[in-house]
C-alpha cells in the first residue's frame, strides 16, 4: 500500500511546518513569511535527480540532508541566514512508503540542526527516476549579502576546509578500494555537505566576493573571475586536502576539478587578512589562503618550479 | 548539438531576468529581494511533470505559460501580488533546443503580462520525462492574505468564471470530438489558465475564506471545509458553464469534479454580497454565487426536486 499525496503532505511533511507560523500548517495555497526588519530576502533553488546527483541506492535520509544542505550553501555564499524552505518531489512508482519516511527524517534532523522549516512545496508522480527540487528562502541585513562580483587584483583567495573529498567521496562509494575509515570520511563528504554558513555570516563586510565550491574550485573561481574582471594565481601546494584524501590517488586532480564539496572560496583584501582568520578560528573551521587574484586575465597555477602556468583542461576550465 | 547548462541559462533565460536587479543577472548563488515597506512574502511552489500535468506534445511555449500561471493561481488565492519566480527544470536528452527556446519564449511573455521576472533557479538532466517546478514569490499587505479557514456558516460561496473547461479541454486534446472553435476555447482552458490576481487582491478584507480551483470544485471546497470548520450546500443549477461546455456531454460532472479550471472559489458573508458583484464588474469576471456554507458538517448538492443530497462519489469527493 502507497501513501496518496495527501497522506504523504498530512503525515509525513506537516510535521516539519509545525515550527513555523506561517507555513499555514502546509493547508493553504501559499505559505506566508515575515522578513526581520532591515532584511533583504535571499532565495535559492537546486534540483537534484536520482542517478546523476546522487546514487540511486543512497540512503533516503541522506538524499534529503543533502538535498537541503546543498540550497543552504547558496545561502551560506551570500552570508545569509536560513529561514525556510519549499519542497517539490517528483515520485518514481518505485519509491515506497519506507523510503518516504526516512526522506521525511532526514529532512527533520537537519531542518532542525540548521533551525528552519519547511513551508511548502509539491508532490507529483513521474514514470521517470526520482527529481527533487528545493527552494530555500533566507535573510541577509540589507545591503551586506556576498556577492561573486567584488573582487579586486591584490585581493587573497581563501577557501574554507578541504578541497577534493566529496570527488573522492563518489569513487568510494562506485567501489574504489580504500581503508574503512577514510572510505567512510569520504563517502560522508560527498553525502552529507556542510554548509558554511557561520563562515558565509562572518564574512560580510570582509570578503570582496564569494561562493560556494560546487562545480569544483577551478570552474567555481571563473565565476568569481568573470564576475568580478579579474585573473587568479592559485598555488596547488597550498590547496587544503584531509588526511583521508592525501592517501588517495588523484587527490590533486579531485581538489582543483571535483565537485561537491560545498566549501565557501571567498576574496579578500590583503589587509583583512587577519580578520578571515580570525573568524575562521572562532569558527572552528579551517580558512586558507590559496592563492591571490590579479589584474591580467586569465588562471595561473603556480608549479613546483615556482612559475605560473595554465592549467590543465581536464580539470573541469572552461571558461576562459 | 544541444545547448550546455550554462548556455541555456545565459542566452535563454538570463534576459528573462533583466527585468529585476535582485535577479543579479543570474550569475550569483542566489537572488537578493526587497519586499514592499508593511508587506508578508507569500510564496509556493508547484511541479509538473510531461505525461502526467500536460501532454507531452503539448507545445513548450504553453507549458512555460502553464506552469507560470498555476503558481500564479496560488498567489491571487491569497490576495497577493507577484513579485519573481524561480524555476528548476529536469531536462531529458530529446528536450532540444528549438524547445527550450519555445519554452523560454513562453516564459517571457507571460511574465511580462503578470509584471515578474525570472530571479534564479535549476537546470539538470534526467533519463526520465521531464519534470519542471516553479517557486513563486508574490507580497500582500501584512495581515491581509486570504486565507481557507476564515469561512463561517451562512456565508455564501461563490466562484469566479466559468467551470469545467479544463478538464474538457483535455478531452478535446484527447481526441473527443467537438467544433473547432468550442475545441479551441476549452483547449486553451486547459493549456493556458488565467490566474485571478485582480480579483484576489480585490477580495482581501471581503472573502473569509478563498482558494484556486485545482483539484476540482468539490475536492477543493472540501479543502475550505476542513479549514473552516464548516460544512457546504451547492447548487448545481448555479454552476457557471461556459457556451462551449454546455455543447459537450459530460458539462456537469467537469464542473463539480474536473480540475485545472484555476478559477478563485471563495466565501463572503451575505452582507458582502454587493462587494463581491462590485469586485467582479470592476474587474470584467463573471463571479457567481454557488452555494453557502453550513453548520452542519458535510457537503450535500441541491437536486433538482430541490432538496439536498450527498454528492457521488465518482466528483472526486473524498474528503468526508
Amino acid at each position: 500500500m502507497s501513501l496518496g499525496e495527501f497522506d504523504f503532505i498530512g503525515r509525513l511533511l506537516r510535521p516539519l511546518a509545525r515550527g513555523c507560523p506561517g507555513a499555514l500548517d502546509l493547508a493553504d495555497d501559499a505559505a506566508l513569511l515575515d522578513l526581520p526588519a532591515g532584511h533583504q530576502l535571499v532565495v535559492a533553488k537546486d534540483a537534484m535527480v536520482a542517478g546523476v546527483h546522487f546514487l540511486e541506492d543512497d540512503p533516503a535520509d541522506l538524499i534529503a540532508g543533502k538535498l537541503l544542505r546543498v540550497n543552504l550553501s547558496d545561502l551560506a555564499a551570500m552570508g545569509a541566514r536560513p529561514l525556510a524552505y519549499l519542497t517539490a518531489i517528483a515520485r518514481p512508482a518505485g519509491i515506497g512508503d519506507a523510503w518516504l519516511e526516512l526522506f521525511a527524517a532526514g529532512l527533520a534532523r537537519d531542518q532542525e540542526r540548521f533551525g528552519l522549516s519547511l513551508v511548502g512545496g509539491d508532490t507529483v508522480s513521474t514514470t521517470g527516476p526520482l527529481v527533487l527540487s528545493l527552494t530555500i528562502l533566507g535573510a541577509v541585513p540589507a545591503g551586506e549579502a556576498l556577492r561573486r562580483n567584488g573582487a579586486r587584483p591584490g585581493d587573497l583567495l581563501f577557501v574554507s576546509g578541504t578541497l577534493g573529498d566529496a570527488a573522492l567521496g563518489l569513487r568510494v562509494l562506485r567501489g574504489l578500494a580504500t581503508t574503512e575509515d577514510e572510505a567512510l570520511a569520504l563517502a560522508g563528504r560527498y553525502r552529507t555537505p556542510q554548509p558554511r554558513l557561520a563562515l558565509g555570516e562572518a564574512l560580510r563586510g570582509i570578503a570582496t566576493a564569494a561562493l560556494d565550491v560546487s562545480d569544483g574550485l577551478l570552474a567555481d573561481l571563473g565565476h568569481i573571475m568573470a564576475a568580478s574582471g579579474v585573473g587568479a594565481l592559485v598555488d596547488p601546494a597550498r590547496l587544503p586536502l584531509s588526511d583521508a584524501a592525501r592517501a588517495m590517488p588523484g587527490a590533486m586532480d579531485c581538489a582543483l576539478g571535483g565537485g561537491d564539496d560545498y566549501e565557501l572560496l571567498f576574496a579578500a583584501p590583503p589587509a583583512k587578512e587577519a580578520e578571515v582568520k580570525a573568524a575562521g578560528h572562532r569558527i572552528g573551521l579551517a580558512v586558507t589562503r590559496i592563492g591571490r587574484l590579479t589584474a591580467e586575465p586569465g588562471l595561473q597555477l603556480l608549479g613546483s618550479d615556482g612559475r605560473p602556468a595554465s592549467p590543465p583542461a581536464s580539470l573541469g576550465w572552461r571558461h576562459f
